[in-house]
């Protein structure tokens, strides 16, 4: 049986706003059982890693490049995928549903891969997404991190 | 020596106007000597295809499937890169500057790993990229299909 | 702290005396708390991950596909690489040794690409590598399921 | 129209008889009308790179980092891939046939590749593959660079 997983993207260079939520995504995924999918870095990849440790959950990190060590201590398992760039598209594949906390350009790369590959993405003070071009894909915002992971979790049923 | 690489992105669907502008790209790239990458498939990267062969371009298409024959009939090197939606950023990092006509999804992910990977991208009728997130990535737009590669020609100098 | 991983590679369709190696490689791989990683789809993969199952390990499976359900039904977490054959660089860096059992062209592939990337390989009833072309790499073979786990455990040590 | 195109496989650092056979298998390449593909960097790709620009043939080079200028002098267009090693994928896939010249690890993992993808691949001085594993692929020996083009240009025609 497949586990739940649920990818969490952001930058490497989180605001401490950012950190704070991403910890809190990480350890309600955690506590609702699932497994924590992200890009294995600093910044919102970290607190995310971190705030599902504490609450004794499994994280997943997905780097850009060819040496394990260079994934935060919070990830269990390291897929050093040597992809650069294109290891985002993995990042958000590997989720069920995607929680988007802040982010710069490569959380808008992944945030337009996850409408292309029909991945729910749920938003934390992230991107707007001009609507007119988006064809009917869209970001549902969450007011905090409960209530992203409870959408995520719920879209990720269908 | 290395010949100048133009990347021209955009929807599998283009509307008449953006298969127009992307003709007329198409065919300003191959007037000015450069190679036309694109995608491969039809709408937009068929167009400017089309436009690139008219005027005796050369023409590289990066398809996401693993049969050569599912590219357009305007492409000369076809690369079958079977990576499915990773093969977006082949496309953009095989430009030296970037032209986004129109585009939907997959098209906004190109622009974004575009600013990532820093290749300038110039914008006909494209996406509005909320810029207070950008951190002071931006699309340059043009007017028409010569501005739009005059200026693709111009940035990918440097 | 990063969890021991070891990716069992061979072929799709094993060979009775594959299936039970691979099975009992599986569940050595549990045995010794491992994570068990392979490309998530059917004869070794299969056997492999059923045998990690059975000793309630954790399996991961990265498959060439996009769509999860063509996993196998052994797989806790699944990556729906979508990048065809280059998923095989993904199964063999995800590891920390590798452990060949049986195999055709595909796993020859995996065993070159361990190679390249300096991951051990251990050996069961495999492929022979030409030794004056392969530079000092070379396949460690193993008697059995059980010596196999533990050369590739110790080899994944260092 | 899609043009011919031939890949050439070897080493990154050729031994003297390798460059002369992959200068002369870039010359014949080129003189036949077909374009170049190879890997973009050292040794017998950059011998083969070199061969067909002499006799004015294209050149594809598709390298394993991120930054054009690590492209050896006599690639035309280069696909800066950043994929690592997964680029050997791209490699043989954008050939209709492939030509190994010598060749270790790397160039193995490429023929098993082509071997898995279904293109023809033809040897000069190459691996020796364990015929009973192999499936009924077999790399087609070639005693020189004519010889090479020939068997590489009448396969791909099919």
């Amino acid at each position: 049986m497949t586990k739940r997983c649920i990818a969490v993207i952001g930058s490497g260079e989180a605001t401490e706003e950012e950190s704070r939520n991403a910890l809190e995504v990480g350890r309600e995924i955690a506590r609702r059982g699932a497994v924590l999918v992200c890009g294995g870095l600093t910044g919102v990849m970290e607190a995310a890693a971190k705030g599902a440790k504490e609450m004794g959950g499994l994280t997943l990190g997905i780097i850009p490049g060819e040496d394990p060590s260079s994934a935060n201590p919070y990830i269990d398992i390291v897929i050093p995928s040597g992809l650069g760039i294109a290891r985002n598209v993995l990042v958000v594949s590997s989720g069920q549903a995607v929680i988007a906390v802040g982010g710069k350009v490569g959380t808008l790369s992944e945030i337009a891969i996850a409408f292309v590959i029909k991945r729910p993405v749920i938003g934390l003070g992230t991107w707007q997404i001009e609507k007119a071009r988006a064809g009917g894909n869209e970001i549902i915002f969450a007011r905090d991190a409960k209530e992203a992971v409870k959408k995520a979790l719920e879209l990720s049923r269908g």
